[in-house]
């Protein structure tokens, strides 16, 4: 049975929706249930519900955006710092794997055009002295997760799919004002799901994987397949640089970083090339044109 | 009413004792007797209890020293950075003004001579790539309250006192096979207790102080100080160098720094300077010679 925390997040909810579908016994634990940020207390649950697996997809990303982390600081560094240090340590205590959702966007740039893999240190962290106060605590939460011994880390960048969701981000394409021409690994979201829980059934080399599409794409690139399909009528309108972006629209950096994927694909995973999979998922996307 | 947070720890007993010896009213609270980490169960209590003040004297600062919160991450980073985070909100609802126990160890160096201010950005933690985990969750905790509207963040280093105490700096150095040669300002309790409680006392502007003796001695010094009271009858042993020491006897680099204190000066604080300070102290030290 795996057991999954964050199962009413909007990637906890995809995680959950895939379990469902692939037939395997899972349960969601949320927080109001049971505080299995309280250590020792998940442990028992595990043991008690006969547990073989965790997931957690549990986190803080700061609501509306990451603007939000900045004034939430110890939220945000207790949910995506400390939270994976209890659950490494209740997990190992009922020796059973798991699995920690994670955020490539704890890269910027192109590490020279390959793209950053896994071993990379990070470059927008708080090590590295720039980065959002979000993305160091995701990168404090790999720095405590070094060394487990039965864990995945899968970071995840930029989710997109078909449905019409907030978070969605074709849906935030198409609701701001203006956009940010940026050049980014992302992840669709459907796949990601189904490539993820496949590790799991197969037992897959344990460690940390980039989860993106392969490649890379610009948001101009993206808004262009977009008007193929009516959107953006009136054509978009974007900042002039990032420069305009942080200082109208944004109060923390940005990461906009691209991944290389040769680990996960080593591993196994079918992951279909980024310009591929966003011109089926846009031909799909059920959003109205407006 | 005062309550203190940490009130057995090494420096929260001082405080408790402080406080006693001063006759005014105070009580302890240790997270066995109220989970206060857990949001809004401290503003009940605060509330319940009429409290006026709060003192936090928890943290978590490794046992036997700090190599220890290398392998204990998520338990370190929760005690220095989230706690005061939470401590801070719990006391904003309460409307209550608290001071938190914070620490030198975030500098490395002498800033040129003149020693660290309180608002020079920490050169020894996460953001500056080079640190102790330990001293990065305290600079993360300091962040944290940033903008604290009413809060002392004390910055103590290196605590010493006449009392055989294992967590006396020198019964450390009496203890040690060892030592390490480096210049440090350092904080005597005894006086740290008596200026902070009266920081409080008389209203001093909030905000971070630098809490230690004016100026700064090597451990040489130290060390020659302790042998005209009969110390060291062999003569101490030193590590060749901070390289030796890393190699030998420690896992994670440590913090030397001096400080400028003359902010706590301004706000009234009797300091002693260091020299003197520390000469009375051996002079009273209750360590039997051996």
């Amino acid at each position: 049975m795996i057991v999954l925390l964050g199962p009413t997040g909007y990637i906890g909810a995809k995680l959950a929706a895939g379990l469902e579908a692939a037939g395997r016994p899972w349960r969601g634990l949320s927080r109001s249930e049971l505080d299995y940020t309280r250590p020792g207390r998940l442990r028992e649950f595990l043991h008690g519900t006969g547990a073989t697996w965790l997931i957690n997809a549990a986190g803080f990303t700061g609501k509306p955006n990451v603007d939000a982390c900045e004034t939430q600081k110890a939220e945000c560094l207790f949910g995506n710092a400390v939270l994976p240090g209890i659950l490494a340590a209740e997990c190992e205590a009922v020796g059973i794997p798991w699995a920690h959702l994670s955020s490539g966007c704890i890269y910027q740039g192109r590490s020279g055009g390959r793209g950053f893999r896994e071993e990379d240190p990070p470059n927008f962290d708080f090590r590295s002295g720039f980065c959002s106060w979000y993305s160091g605590t995701k990168a404090l939460g790999e720095e405590i997760l070094r060394g487990a011994p039965r864990c995945y880390v899968w970071r995840v960048r930029i989710p997109f799919e078909e449905e019409d969701n907030p978070r969605n981000y074709l849906c935030k394409l198409l609701r701001y004002r203006r956009l940010l021409d940026a050049e980014n690994s992302l992840t669709h979201l459907g796949e990601f799901v189904l490539e993820a829980l496949a590790m799991m059934e197969r037992r897959a080399p344990f460690g940390v994987y980039n989860m993106t599409q392969p490649g890379a794409m610009t948001t101009r690139e993206i808004v262009g397949l977009l008007q193929t399909r009516g959107y953006f009528p009136q054509g978009a309108e974007f900042f002039a640089d990032e420069k305009d972006f942080m200082r109208t629209a944004a109060s923390t950096p940005r990461s906009n970083c691209v991944l290389d994927v040769e680990k996960a694909l080593q591993a196994g995973c079918r992951l279909t090339p980024i310009r591929e999979k966003m011109a089926a998922c846009i031909r799909e996307l059920r959003v109205p044109v407006s």
